[in-house]
């Protein structure tokens, strides 16, 4: 790259077009926007960068992301202990968290199984998950929410043969036609998952 | 925002958010991806803010952005000092760099006259320009190369008014269809100016 507006600038484009989802022309709108805010807005962005990364940890139990020890899920006494559903990401929990309606806990596996990119079981945050079973109240129920995709699929198959044998109760969310969506434009997995899954009304 | 990840990644979610471009979802990401990244990665990205913040300042004979008093374009003394292309921003001077046909000067205005915005002449860098003219040796043309929408065209022409009866000889970049275009696609101003520019063969 042409060093056009001199060396620091040019290394602060280099630097946004590295995060994901940045495109060059975007790092350099991003870099002309620090460059004309208040230092002071600067020096925010860049201490919540080095405050974040130095700061987040796993929750010791869930292991979601979070400044404390234990995060707030597994923090809050009124969730119901015995059941516990397994996400990929701490944005999956989010999501989760959004709808409101779901009280139990969580366990963030931080991935999928996926051999195409060097990730096994043991890569992600399974051990952990095995070790909470141990708990008094014992969990009753796993509810494996990883994603509809081949990873999460090949993720939620291993662990309902690793837990099954323990004598959990191992369950996936269901697979069909998204809420206010139009058939017509459902893929034909999908819609045979919906067909499949159909229920009395 | 409800904190889902605890205080430190929620504020950097919201610091990249306020990035231009940046919607909420591509700030989670990109905070994701500093939080996953080996230390160092989120020192290099913090620093270059505040480095680029701090030693960025402008040229002062073009005012373009750099980190030495002048910049590369004005410190080359193999370009045309008599001839000075007039631009918004430093993002057009480097587009026309990219060209590797202009072998005059530039003069970054920061902007383009703008009522709606709040911008008269004197927000934009008009009388560092008017400065120039008296250079030894004397500039001869001062291209003008806003962009062709309102706020350029009108810029465009305050400046030629200012600079014409000063004996400068004072041009426009040519309207036309884009290089590579389809005409169908092309909105019928621009067919009308590029009828009205036509050349002979």
């Amino acid at each position: 790259m042409t060093n056009y507006y001199g060396s620091q600038v040019s290394r602060l484009i280099e630097e946004f077009a590295k995060l994901p989802g940045v495109g060059a022309k975007s790092a350099q709108r991003m870099a002309f926007y620090v460059l004309k805010s208040p230092q002071e807005r600067a020096e925010a962005l860049s201490s919540a960068i080095l405050s974040a990364r130095s700061t987040a940890k796993y929750c010791k139990f869930c292991q979601n992301l979070t400044d404390e020890e234990v995060c707030f899920v597994c923090n809050n006494h009124n969730r119901d202990p015995q059941t516990v559903m397994v996400v990929e990401t701490p944005q999956d929990m989010a999501a989760y968290e959004k709808t409101r309606e779901y009280s139990g806990l969580y366990h963030v596996l931080h991935g999928a199984i996926s051999p195409m990119d060097g990730i096994g079981p043991g890569e992600l945050r399974i051990k952990e998950l095995l070790h909470r079973l141990d708990n008094n109240p014992p969990i009753t129920e796993v509810i494996l929410a990883t994603n509809p995709n081949i990873e999460g699929e090949a993720t939620a198959m291993y662990l309902s043969k690793l837990l099954k044998p323990l004598g959990v109760r191992t369950t996936r969310i269901a697979h069909g036609v998204p809420v206010g969506g139009d058939l017509e434009h459902v893929d034909s997995v999908t819609l045979l998952r919906a067909l499949q899954g159909r229920r009395e009304l």
